[in-house]
């Protein structure tokens, strides 16, 4: 029987790669048939990854069923998985985010989750000295990921490890990481083919806070101000967002990955007590920049109150 | 600050032995100061072991507290954790049981769940080529940990990596394996001292089942009659036990190690119809024998239906 390797529903770079790399290494190295797939359209700088190391985009599914057998990966929220993950026979778990409680399998299985920025790294780990056999594909998608989850290594989830296997890969591969890095930055800012709620949507993960329901949205971006440009329809489009989604509210920041700050719309007075309380921040007007702030693991969802 | 180890609410030999091991490893290894606790009195295996490798029970404690920071060994069930572990400050988690849901950390942390029969061996991988510096009596608790929870072998969940471990570790300490075992287990099938409820609930977990709450009791003994000449008062004792802690029902399997089968008490309707749904039984009088079945884990959980 084929696994089934996927990730979260909104497919950034480690989640769109991870599944790649992981169903790699069980077919080839473990004799373990299985596939990629995804739970959403990748974003732009996902899709730019795919293209340059050669990888068709995987399947997008909707759903699994009591007969799939699954490989979850760089998550482990059951509200960023399909519906049906519940009564799926879930065989492994490889995950580096908080364990948010929900999910649940059916009998012990395989979980490693470490607090490393990236699920690729954690997949080297894994794979010990068969790492070696990696093809460079494989290991250009592992190096994608870590320079996107660790945003070039700026972003305060970054680990020694992460750094050191990034820069190995880089120089295996015999490329220029921070001219790669900047070429993945700015695919992902290319945000023009987006509508409101697909920027809103594309790389968001819901939340409770004391009962108060957030889908925490944010945007990486080496060019923030084509996003502020469209400031005006982006708030407006905040409330309609929450209402489909049934969230509370939407919170949406830019974060600004060369100059290492967010910026967070400030629709209401409910965004401004968050800010307020969450980040010690003074809130004049509908934005407000939070420097340093760069990680919603390791910065916004911690700090989140209401 | 010093780190707070601890299993579950019901400890058994690997609820006890690990939490020890495992703050052995982190204090001296890994020079990250930590103590194991109880969060309920061992059973007579458990106090049969620390007694013969030299330790003083540890503390029992009865929560925990923002404050503690943690590492959880041998569930990751909220449900047999104190009532404060959503609040306190887990770092670690290190078990073999199903992703039960419910538990959340602050923060992305260390969890290693691996379908092997013994928490004591996922230990032992962890710790790499410094699980040659185990003392003796660290040890002698792992040893004591695989064969208590493998019942020496016999219960389905053993793995090849947990039989190899064991019989590597009586090797070093020179002890015969058997005989060792064979004291464990007269240790646990002493039950003389313990009230019915105590004996209930002394190996015991709540799992729920289409939203019937049921409190799934073990006895692992050698000596199966000690327990089933208490019938009466035991059956009697069900009902009262289900109301005290609030399930719908206690399902209490007496298993005999030796003849490799368990025995089910069977006080109504409902669970005659639960081993009829979930095991292929055929009930006649208050108990049914299941031949074959000795794990929880493994066989009963996974099978019940109501």
């Amino acid at each position: 029987m084929t696994l089934k390797v996927f990730g979260h529903t909104s497919p950034d770079t480690d989640s769109t790669g991870s599944p790649l790399i992981w169903a790699w290494y069980l077919s080839e190295i473990r004799n373990q048939p299985a596939q990629a797939k995804l739970l959403g359209t990748p974003n732009t700088e996902a899709s730019f990854v795919l293209k340059t190391w050669g990888f068709d985009q995987p399947e997008i599914i909707a759903d699994v069923t009591a007969d799939d057998s699954c490989v979850v990966v760089d998550t482990n929220n059951p509200a960023e998985l399909p519906a049906g993950i519940n009564q799926a026979n879930v065989v492994q778990i490889i995950d580096h985010h908080k364990l948010t409680g929900g999910l649940e399998t059916r009998g012990p299985i395989d979980i490693t989750i470490k607090p490393l920025a990236c699920t690729a790294t954690i997949m080297h780990n894994l794979m010990g000295p068969n790492a070696d056999k990696m093809p460079d594909p494989i290991k250009g998608l592992m190096l994608s990921c870590i320079l996107s989850d660790t945003l070039e290594f700026r972003s305060p989830t970054t680990t020694q490890q992460d750094r050191d296997l990034a820069e190995q890969l880089a120089g295996e591969l015999g490329i220029d990481l921070s001219a790669y890095a900047a070429e993945m930055f700015a695919a992902k800012s290319d945000v023009s083919a987006f509508s409101d709620g697909e920027l809103i949507r594309m790389d968001s993960k819901e939340y409770a806070v004391d009962g108060t329901k957030f889908r925490v949205s944010v945007l990486e971006t080496t060019a923030p101000q084509i996003v502020l440009d469209r400031k005006d329809s982006l708030m407006a489009s905040l409330g309609t967002v929450a209402a489909e989604d049934g969230v509370d509210q939407v919170l949406l920041f830019v974060i600004d990955i060369l100059n290492e700050e967010a910026t967070l719309f400030v629709p209401n007075a409910l965004v401004k007590d968050v800010a307020e309380k969450s980040f010690g921040a003074q809130v004049a007007g509908d934005l407000v920049v939070l420097p340093g702030v760069m990680s919603r693991k390791k910065q916004i969802i911690p700090s989140l109150k209401v």
